[in-house]
């Protein structure tokens, strides 16, 4: 049985585990001074080259949105994003807990489309009005989206154009950014640094037990942050907890952060996969994911035998007779996995 | 330099971190769905004598507060405490942002008397103008306290009959519950789970790297629990990392869950501690706590000598020669420790 | 000129001020107990024919709207709606703000559609993430809608049976309450008491000089409505500001509530200004629209000579020659008025 | 029977019903751009010698404090004020509903001691810990107090000097200002404009049927005023119906603004009483109240006599054998209830 259910159903990469034996026994600051942070600090400001960057740790994902979007938003404004945008579906409405609106425009495989964008505000700034409406303040997007699809350099840069015209926060969700670095053709962590205002680099998905790296590349962070990251229950007294895992995420190994290898090689095995799902078996993909998470239309006679060999995510139907499903890789897939799934398949 | 700044500036105790990796291969459900927080909640309903508890694990002591107590109160709602309370004081006003008014009563050594609450209540529901006051809809004591002090059984079944008359429910911050325990002459975690509504099994400050155990011991938790906690931010995807954690801490070590072990050594060690400052070195508490907070009054003169040889916390002054400090044991620390630190003091 | 800019550029009807001038001298409870309130509530029963309303008076339509769907809503529950909704639209994120999602469905012109709602909550508790997204818990209506449509009785039925199906309260706007039931062929305030879980009678357009009177026909609203509504800053000191008025505009007429006939005489002129535009200087409807808001499309070239004229807004423009424009009558628009732009502009 | 209940049990100064009328014809713009609105600002500025006032007219007291109290504190700030405070006591938690922490300090005789004051300030700027708590964002008063105090001059200058050395905001809730004005000694309304940073001026206690003024005299609200009060529900879509009540009380009677007349006939007939109570039947003062609430200790075996002729509030039992009672006249109290009330109690 090979889990493809979802990159959140494993532990940690092994160099996290060790990391936390090794510094066991240190005493430390707590609340973001300990020295684990601080280094692990160091090491991203130096992978996103943003020797100014401002960097909180967080202990998940859409605490991380919530928290943050509520952090750098006036209070009448609200946050754009493509309606497929997992803080319009899936987060369960913590980002409104916060009194902010969520704003969505139309997803195109996940998604925002800059023309879109730029209609929605000039519409909203036209507006006579304007002031009775929930203000845009930020653009959010994902980079994988949900659908695991990428922008490309120049659709993040537009994107970016954009938000400066109209004085908006270009926010970037990496939950799965470790993914998506690894399949973009042109968009690395320095030029996301130059490009969003904020982001933030998943851990929980991409090699951590749990944590996320919240990056202000331009240093550029509103006053009080311990205090505004507190009050929504979100600061770790013992930091160390994520420090400790970051800092080993972004030490080099082989001449670049671990952090890049791991999506380097979950990225290799979706590949792989792909490859047998549409070559070998000749599935369709339902969309044309480059990243870990992989998305094929399966004969719904084929969902019980795949069910045997492969734990994956039933998406949706597609229609009578097929279903569109989820396969994800991650740092925790391994090549023989995928060599066995190829000789139980291609049978 | 022996570390008693605080019980969280350690890592964790070494069979979380074994269990860690032990279990590190296994693919898992998440959301707290994973075998891990099945076992964890099955050990602690043993644990508490309370077959119908149900059990939520998040991850810090601010986040569990306020997303517990939101959870729980009506919208027009307060919670009641002692003016010395961690969600009053050093919570930054995290229950607040949830929209609930934090209601202050005396504190005692850190304890609310049962007396001061029942004339409060009895004055509250007297008052004509009650409606156009916020409503007391919950008790919040910490136990121990943020003195290190304790409730004897008798006093928390006085403030849970208070509570039951005026339809208050009982909440027991446990931040450092182990040592509390530890320490009380009659309070166990079965007592515990008859006498509160809910409570919850502090993980950070008592082994584990993170991670809170709330406990509503008789089952009566309000519906919609995974999506009340997730708009709050407080939901793990990877719900495994504090499930594995708990497993290990409430794992049978020597007849008794490692928790119970792990804060008996602590408080041993806080008593060997005050047996050094308090006979050997003549300093007198601060206040009078049994538990592994320990607080004396020291001679400014001697401040100097303690910080080359002692990590610790500067509470307050008590007049000009004075100073009320703080240290704090933990399972991380050793007799070892203790053994030098009573070298290098007495001499 | 004649003023068609909006139904609150206006003050109050005669009935209502002469009502504060006879009841000036009065001493009264506050706080909703006001006698003026009272009789208030029990005229408004009378027209509702539902004895067990209850009923609250607050100062406006955005208050009514943010403080009711707060009230009932349990916290994790979200409101569905049309998108063109007003509180969707041009409240500026107040139901936001009491941390509540607004969830968006196609609006056909400004209404809901039955099919539109059932295949949504099909596909919401259908889906196996349903916990992890924000739970719908309310839908709500405007009647008439923001374009001055109205559902048929048959359709408020059937949003209603779908709502109980699922669980959902049925909420509706009536901001512009009177107008609505003025051109409603099959709609009337007893029919609306029996549908809907909570409605509100709006005052501000509709004679009043502020005020609306949300109405729970069934006698089930939350408990500690007072609280409730004070935390929301909605809750009138002197109540009987919308007391009085509530008694006015509900005080029989030839045999009707006031409020009733002040619906019809808004919207007979508003018919009569409709063969004007359409009959006679041959302009089409944008929406059509039974009520006292019009919309009609202006060829660009005339928009100079009607604002000689009238007070208008322009809604948006339709193509490079034509706007599309809004005419709004109310209780304070004159036979006169109408009688004089007949004259002046069909010539 | 004479009805000294409160000031808000009755309707409004026979003015501002006058202007009603007088305006009642006439078409405005909406949501505070009515000429009514201005013209009211205008006399405001005027009254308060504060020509670059922005002011904003909210509905009722409750309402204006939770929304203003919110609109500029940043989210992480709380508001200092005495434990007796309205905001803290009679408001049912509606600045905890935004999100901010109440903190109080000791009451003397209601007012706030500067001595208090800056002694917290020192103690939290001090803390080590402070970025944990919530931070001081503004100190809220009332003139008077909710017991009838009021503040000397010399004694607004000492908080409002505290205030700028602490970098917090002086907010002076008027609910009673009329009152207070008129009462006091050396606090006028030009020097309340150049003491706090924001004001209220009540309307629904001293003249008005509903509507109290915001003032920031420095004009340095914050930007986006409207959408941030809109969002609260607090913004009147007909916002003439309190513009028209303030041209009314700021209209010039007699010399002086009708607002100030109101005050100091209210306060004229307060002390009639006093020296009815105090001199001729000899009860006490509860406390020493300059203004047009007063407390006075009230053996029980004459409250039953006295409740033939007055209808008042019974405030709290002072002894078994007392009671204190409030009694309350407004601009609504009449020479010809004094004349009668002395002959009634002399006999």
């Amino acid at each position: 049985m090979i889990h493809l259910e979802s990159d959140y159903n494993n532990g940690a990469h092994e160099a996290v585990l060790r990391n936390f034996l090794e510094t066991n026994a240190e005493r430390t600051q707590s609340y973001g001074d300990d020295r684990f942070s601080e280094q692990a600090r160091t090491l991203i400001r130096e992978a996103c080259k943003a020797p100014d960057a401002q960097i909180w740790f967080l202990a998940g994902g859409t605490q991380t949105n919530a928290t943050i979007i509520d952090c750098v938003l006036q209070p009448y404004e609200g946050v754009l994003c493509a309606e497929t945008a997992h803080i319009n579906v899936h987060e369960a409405g913590a980002v409104e807990f916060t009194g902010h609106k969520v704003i969505t425009l139309p997803a195109h495989e996940g998604k925002l489309a800059v023309r879109d964008l730029q209609e929605w505000l000039k519409a909203y700034f036209a507006d006579e009005t304007a002031e009775h409406m929930v203000r845009p303040g930020m653009v959010y997007i994902t980079f994988p989206t949900e659908l695991g699809t990428l922008y490309t350099a120049d659709e993040l840069k537009a994107l970016h154009d954009v938000c400066r015209q109209y004085g908006l926060l270009l926010y970037v969700d990496g939950a799965r950014l470790a993914y998506g670095l690894a399949a973009s053709k042109d968009v690395t962590l320095p030029l996301l640094a130059q490009i969003a205002d904020i982001f933030y680099i998943g851990g929980t998905k991409c090699g951590a037990l749990c944590g996320e790296a919240v990056v202000f590349p331009h240093g550029d962070a509103p006053g009080h942050m311990l205090s505004r990251i507190k009050r929504h229950g979100a600061l770790l007294a013992k930091s160390r907890v994520v420090g400790v895992q970051f800092e080993a995420l972004f030490t080099k190994d082989e001449g670049e952060p671990l952090y890049m290898s791991i999506g380097t090689k979950a990225v290799v095995l979706a590949m792989r996969l792909r490859r047998l799902f549409v070559e070998q078996l000749g599935y369709k993909p339902f969309i044309d994911s480059p990243t870990n998470q992989q998305f094929y239309i399966i004969p719904n006679d084929d969902l019980t035998r795949l069910h045997q060999h492969i734990g994956f995510e039933v998406w949706c139907p597609v229609d009578e007779r097929h279903t569109a499903c989820r396969f994800v890789t991650s740092w925790a897939t391994t090549d023989d996995e995928i060599d066995t799934l190829e000789q139980v398949l291609s049978v």
